[in-house]
């Protein structure tokens, strides 16, 4: 904790921010351990360089603060709204931060911490600062790996377990809700990083579709999308499945995405933009005649959040760094008829790639 | 829909809002059906009193929009951020907003989309609009109890599945992991309204404690606060145990918020004011000689959110309507040894008011 909010002082120099402004979210936690829920009671926490931080929250949520491994200035106010902006005044007032520049999230920070906060610093100027915690939270570090690592296996062991109970027949809600109870009982957090995406034949041309009570039929392919968390740290993958019997195309369609997975996985490594491991991935999908069928980006960072950065866009000229973990997860889809996702979760070494996880991808049939 | 839709317009007029603007969130939901994410990709549909509501999303979400039961202007952006303002501006730019009051959610609106709305508006004010959506959302129609019901249910008989195996010894984790399967085995939402919190002796002394891998011992008082979800609509309960043998503080305490909980359900009915409902409430502990220990409001309302609308806190004026839904849930906390809560929840009632919650609040002792 100590060391990374040495850091986040440094990359506050480096940006020019006189001070850096986080409400409840996994930035927050990155930075300090304190978990805090976004409710109707807002929490700030203020990062001035060679000071202690600043933190205005709930009464209730004093507890949270024992045994910090850091000194804070703590805040605290109590149930009526009323009396919040006083507190807010109180502990920021006094920072001079008037007209100085504070670097904010606009993902995560909602119009109820800003008006508090812009109230409260006088005419401070409020700025995205996504970049600089950006810089700290995209590389991973070893503990971080290993986390992940264990929220994969987890992931793997879970749909393993689940594929068991599976037949032509079954439903995408049945499949997910068991899915979900063998996350849980192979030791995810309780907090799971999103619903699983169950989806078969024309659903599973939908690539955020939601399980529902179609029983898998001949013919379908059957996409999984799932993942856990450990220790707050979480796996995001999809695996596709065949059931029955497959016509011609949606074989191709399942060769051809297997394939992009491929590439993009073996793309990845320090120095490479993800602009390139988005090009990598598509072209192969575009050489099989698909590419306006691949409707999305190839992957997203992940770690903390289940989607962060980097992203995985063409657009994207960012350059991979060692302990940057992203997924890689092309796609095809045919509007009302069937669809196929393979997506990994990988983590850029020195001179490569690794996949964190190694379920098999070939295709496998459900009968 | 539609009718919720036209008590927006009149609820908009009424307050004199030229528009509302939400993003992806429970407000939406309620009015559209529509369930987004809060994601990096901004969601923002934006109703304009006799016009059809415009909606600015994801390319990937538009299947989400089929088959909706009114008419919606769709502007779709990609996936490169770059392009989204141009989008934005397109979709709002016309609407003549400029100048003009537009209604936000300061508790759910990011700056993300903020920022968005605001440019592409002109100089557009956006405002709290907070009552206009409450003013619709906080009084349930019949169907939307009947939902609250089957929450409460299904939250009721997995508690009484996890006491089955809860003995001395146990640790609070153990119980909460078991409590979260029984949840979701009894037919919970996947996405339960938080997560199960199970604390004992000292940890049931802080309200928000996190399940540990402390054992239940003899002389603990176990609070379990926990709640499911049916079809968007939550519960929230809390129950206190005795483990082994008791002190008599810690009896006095039990007895005093359960008369607490008693008069607080007591107090609701058309007219009464939230205040009304804490101070009832409150004065049971008060009169026990714990009014200090009793660190929170009184309870909160509830829905599709766990914490909504309206408030029961001692400085909340607002009257309560027959369909309006709220917590009781007083509690006494001794810092360090031990902790009470007993929580139901309620519906206002035509005369009264009505506790869905009906399992036993008596002493029950695990041995």
């Amino acid at each position: 904790m100590v060391e990374r909010l040495q850091k986040l002082a440094e990359e506050m120099v480096r940006h020019d921010f006189a001070a850096m402004a986080l409400n409840a979210g996994p930035t927050l936690s990155y930075l300090t351990g304190l978990n805090f829920h976004l409710m109707e009671r807002p929490v700030l926490m203020v990062f001035v360089p060679g000071a202690d931080p600043v933190i205005v929250l709930p009464e209730l949520e004093l507890p949270k603060l024992e045994s910090l491994p850091f000194a804070l200035r703590v805040h605290p106010y109590g149930e009526n709204p009323l009396g919040w902006p006083a507190v807010f005044a109180r502990a920021l007032g006094g920072l001079g931060l008037g007209g100085e520049r504070i670097g904010v999230e606009p993902r995560q920070m909602r119009l109820l911490e800003y008006e508090l906060l812009r109230t409260a610093c006088g005419d401070a100027r409020c700025l995205d600062g996504s970049a600089v915690f950006s810089a700290l939270r995209a590389k991973k570090g070893a503990a971080e790996v290993a986390a992940m690592r264990r929220a994969v296996t987890i992931a793997e062991d879970a749909l393993t377990a689940t594929l068991a109970k599976v037949r032509i027949g079954t439903t995408e809600k049945d499949i997910a809700a068991e899915l979900f109870l063998q996350l849980l009982s192979h030791g995810s957090d309780i907090a799971l990083p999103f619903s699983p995406i169950v989806a078969a034949g024309p659903n599973a041309a939908n690539p955020h579709a939601k399980p529902s009570a179609r029983p898998l039929s001949s013919g379908d392919l059957l996409i999984v999308d799932w993942g856990a968390a450990w220790q707050g740290y979480v796996s995001d993958l999809t695996r596709t499945f065949a059931v029955g019997d497959l016509d011609d195309e949606s074989r191709k369609i399942f060769a051809a995405v297997l394939a992009a997975n491929e590439a993009g996985r073996a793309a990845g490594r320090p120095g490479v933009s993800c602009a390139e491991v988005d090009r990598r991935t598509r072209q192969v999908i575009e050489d099989a005649g698909y590419g306006p069928r691949f409707t999305h980006r190839t992957g997203h960072g992940l770690g903390r959040e289940c989607h962060e950065d980097p992203y995985i866009r063409g657009d994207n000229e960012q350059l991979l760094e060692e302990g940057m973990a992203y997924t890689v997860e092309p796609g095809i889809y045919l509007p009302g008829r069937n669809g196929v996702r393979i997506e990994d979760d990988v983590v850029v070494t020195a001179d490569g790639a690794e996949s964190l996880s190694t379920m098999a991808r070939e295709l496998r049939f459900i009968v």
